[in-house]
């Protein structure tokens, strides 16, 4: 399926045209701009010879983005959604907190942002729930160790920011009936590293799909469907904010998520608990998190403001 | 600044993520979405990891995507717009109704519909005027003859849709100072194919640049003219529709289109002209038209709809 770069010359079409376009960018541009814009061209062009895509079909693609940019509001990206469904988040996830892998060990794997983090989640004791007004749900203690990845020593001060989906497969966000940033909570390690809270085991569930990006996967014959996760952002100081989520290994969607974030490195184990009242289930996750100086040596690609150049 | 086609496998990233997401596409997708979305994940992510994009980098990519919906209405296309600024539309038109080249003769070249075209503009009586309530206007007489491109004969009851802005640079929807559908009409042609009617000789304007596209216009360190030309859609029973534009060679932008659509068969000549009190300048423009038979033996691409097979 993949096309073998069918670049400039090679088809039947105006030979100049694309680098007439490409070269219309001015001398003010940044490097970067340049270079960015420059190459998005020249594939988008290369994708529409190559395809010999017409008006019709473009026109169809252009209601859809701006269908996407219509419905998209502070509580729904779909212009996000749409590049889930195409792989682009996950794909633009790796690159970016890549790390050279002839390090001695690796940081704990990421996983995309995804649409429904909302900054400012309560703070919590370690040992608190998450969960509130909820009572069908498998209650889990999940607890861990934050350390550095390359001394493995735990780190004080990590800022473990978590949520997931009710039951039901909805985001509070996207609930009426759930209390306002229920299951979402940050929590701080002392220094021993160490962290517990309790959750729920998560469930699988859509992604919304009553906009564009649900009719391009109706259109490409696909399921909205993604499998149980709980999301986390840890931070810590001198250290490279880790985005990432966690999978449950019996979820039926866990070879087939719709929007391409799981990596095996991050499937985990929900274990059966007795013993605590508050927990039918028990969940051990340690998550190792880059220095900048570790992450600098083994030349991560840090995040580079679009309007700057490179 | 071309790339040479950078595929799959030759890059430090998962060799195996792109093509496990073209190969997520269901059994049911019709084969032209299978091919056209395959080939757009292959190119978006090509492009992704040659430039090796940020999450940050991708996320100004997806607000200016969301600001173009949240912009667009009616009257306001502006994710056709950012389009038109990447000389999308352009290469799509030239894609669309691209004739074969071995033809004895060329139907008259198309050039893009852009996002200010209404439907319904005004039936006139051929001589008429298109021009309302404007005193600052250069008036020409503006006439032709609607041929086959194959027969050269005269066609009949050919429809020439015709819009273009007034000396201001807005065209009426943009501008509350200008009544309903002025400096738009609609004229057909007799037994003789021929047209006349008075407009203005037009002028460079910018293209909308308080959105998503200005900004990217910015960006590219890029000025948003289009030189002054003169819209039509031709069309006549049996005929391929032809959607085009004219432009006055004496525009300093005629050069430089932001939006690319200048082709050299579609330059005119406004002459001086003396003699009728309606008009300052004269201007003779013949249409040929593509019956859809020549069309068809041409190898013209039709236009096939986005949810069908092709």
């Amino acid at each position: 399926m993949a096309t073998n770069g069918n670049t400039t010359n090679n088809h039947k079409f105006d030979p100049n045209f694309t680098a007439a376009v490409i070269a219309a960018t001015g001398p003010k541009a940044s490097p970067r701009i340049r270079k960015v814009v420059g190459s998005l061209i020249q594939h988008l062009h290369d994708f529409l010879r190559e395809n010999e895509v017409t008006v019709e079909e473009w026109l169809a693609g252009v209601d859809l983005i701006n269908q996407a940019g219509r419905i998209s509001d502070d509580k729904r990206n779909e212009g996000q959604l749409l590049c889930d469904v195409l792989g682009i988040e996950s794909l633009v996830d790796e690159i970016t907190y890549k790390v050279a892998t002839d390090a001695p060990d690796e940081p704990t794997a990421t996983a995309i942002l995804g649409p429904f983090w909302r900054k400012d989640a309560p703070r919590r004791n370690m040992g608190d729930t998450i969960v509130f007004e909820i009572d069908n749900g498998d209650n889990t203690l999940m607890s861990g160790t934050v350390t550095d990845f390359v001394t493995g020593k735990p780190i004080e001060g990590a800022e473990l920011d978590v949520w997931h989906t009710a039951p039901n497969g909805l985001y509070e966000q996207q609930d009426p009936n759930q209390p306002d940033m229920n299951l979402r909570g940050r929590f701080t390690t002392g220094k021993d590293g160490k962290y517990h809270f309790y959750c729920l085991r998560p469930t699988s569930y859509p992604i919304p799909d009553d906009g564009p990006s649900g009719k391009l996967l109706q259109l490409l014959d696909r399921h909205p469907m993604r499998p149980a996760h709980i999301h986390f952002i840890l931070s810590a100081p001198g250290y490279k904010p880790l985005v990432t989520q966690i999978f449950d290994r019996r979820d039926k969607y866990i070879t087939n998520d719709s929007v391409f974030a799981v990596k095996d490195s991050l499937i985990v184990d929900f274990e059966p608990f007795k013993g605590d009242p508050k927990a039918d289930f028990k969940l051990d996750y340690d998550f190792r998190l880059a220095s900048y100086e570790a992450a600098e040596k083994d030349g991560a690609n840090g995040a580079t403001p679009m309007t700057s150049s490179a």
